[in-house]
């Protein structure tokens, strides 16, 4: 199966920070669809690929979670210089009601031209894409301003050919192989029967990636994040702040790390770190959260993660 | 005279790379009156700003050239963050009309709440400021969109007391030195007339410095940039592109030149260098501009200047 990436390219909170910047993930689809989607695009986010490998033209679709400015100040600059770049892709913006305005007022107003299509989809709750490799489900967190979680899920894909046991049955390897893996059943020219499921192994679960908005209410989400293989999830404060964190509509590491252990998700990545935390704090931090959820990481600008 | 200095934030054209970020310069006039200008803001520059020792709530004006999305997309996270940041103080924004718009509705769909008041002027071509330091003036320019440029001149000050004057005189230090400096005529106790001209050398004559918009008519601007102590200016491209430049409405670095020697001022400081120029080319294309206009200089990000 194909392998995805995760690659972090904002993990901070609010404003940037000279080691954090706002809010910015992309999922790399390379070998799936040759093409990469982008979760958030706060201010830099731009200056952050410059020091990537990614080709902005490969982007091909951003979601936003939220409209609160550490998570969409940095998508204008993003679609004027991936058209400046000579982008001539297409690309889809999924954002809640208000992101058409914001993305057209600011390329209106600043006489940028997109040497591209773009489109702006409103999204709601529910399903919001579906393509044959991937559906994609939207559901409203608890925060200030309406922010949105989105859950990526892989379709599962048929098994792997097993060729042995075809060679047993005397089937040599060549053009029949593919037919056999396509159509399920088959017929061969000196009249043999061929059962698609008799050759080819179970089916390979499809991954599923859940990556949420800021919230204040993690536990209200255990079913939308369900086995997600990765939940990718705002951290902004620690336990100790766990009153600031519900002032001002954000989670704790540990609120997560509970909500993580009880879905049963398989590695749970924290982002959106509050400024306060410098890297001394990080370990602490994570010790909380992992004494409660074995599996948790605390992401930093840069980081990669291959899911196989 | 009190020392104004000018820091380049940002010396890219079009695009951030990753040796120039796109358009920003201050003008630090903390020893004039406590407060920073800041010219242009595109995206990244709060980022800049966290790599200098500037205040943001230092920054009390904040003046745009043009509605270049190179030139703005700063704006809005720079005016959240140094609201986060516990600035209060009121800050006022100049730019062309068009830029209100784009500001309001970038804070308002984000839900931004400032917690300074911020005025934003859209201003017309002419006397656009005045205090009782400096008056600024604003001309068009020649590009794309509506583009402008900006003179900034400090007022005269009255020249320093002559002590040695006085003392020949037999007025000797006290409060009357600052009745002298302050008041025309000064009546002493003993009935003597004292006029200030007699005990104050000649005014100190203030600075002037342009900072002009993207243009691709440098030689227009004559007039309006003479005599400047400091020419900020856009010089895009060298001689080897001026079709290129012509095109593209901006400016070569020897078209520039040209007008920094007709315009008879202290000194050039060439921007918004194109991001095809590497470090190599940075000296050819100074030796260019040099050959006609000696005291040019190309700019770099964090650049500081002093204007003694």
């Amino acid at each position: 199966m194909a392998v995805m990436k995760l690659k972090f390219l904002g993990t901070g909170a609010g404003v940037p920070s000279k080691s954090r910047n706002v809010s910015a993930v992309v999922l790399d689809l390379l070998q799936q669809s040759n093409s990469i989607w982008l979760f958030d695009c706060g201010e830099g986010t731009q200056h952050q690929i410059l020091h990537t490998k990614i080709k902005p033209r490969k982007i091909n679709k951003v979601f936003i979670t939220h409209l609160h400015g550490d998570h969409i100040f940095g998508l204008p600059g993003f679609l004027s210089s991936r058209s400046f770049q000579g982008g001539n892709d297409p690309l889809t913006i999924y954002g809640p009601p208000g992101i058409k305005q914001y993305v057209e007022t600011s390329l209106s107003i600043s006489a940028s031209h997109l040497s591209y299509t773009l489109n702006i989809i409103e999204y709601e709750e529910g399903l919001i894409y579906e393509d044959s490799l991937f559906t994609i489900y939207c559901q409203q967190l608890e925060h200030g301003i309406p922010s949105y979680g989105f859950r990526i899920e892989e379709k599962d894909t048929k098994g792997p050919l097993l060729v042995d046991k075809l060679k047993a049955a005397g089937i040599r390897p060549g053009p029949i192989y593919r037919s056999i893996k396509e159509q399920e059943v088959i017929q061969l020219e000196d009249g043999t029967t061929i059962h698609q499921k008799d050759y080819v192994g179970p089916d390979q679960k499809g991954k599923v990636i859940c990556i949420l908005g800021d919230t204040r209410a993690p536990h209200k989400n255990v079913s939308f994040v369900k086995h997600a293989d990765a939940l990718v999830h705002e951290g902004t404060f620690g336990h100790e702040l766990k009153e600031t964190a519900y002032e001002y509509y954000h989670s704790t590491t540990t609120q997560v790390a509970a909500l993580a252990k009880e879905a049963h998700v398989h590695q749970l990545f924290l982002t959106h770190i509050s400024s306060r935390y410098g890297n001394d704090d990080i370990p602490v931090l994570l010790q909380e959260a992992r004494s409660i959820f074995a599996h948790t990481h605390i992401v930093e600008d840069f980081d990669e993660i291959t899911l196989k």
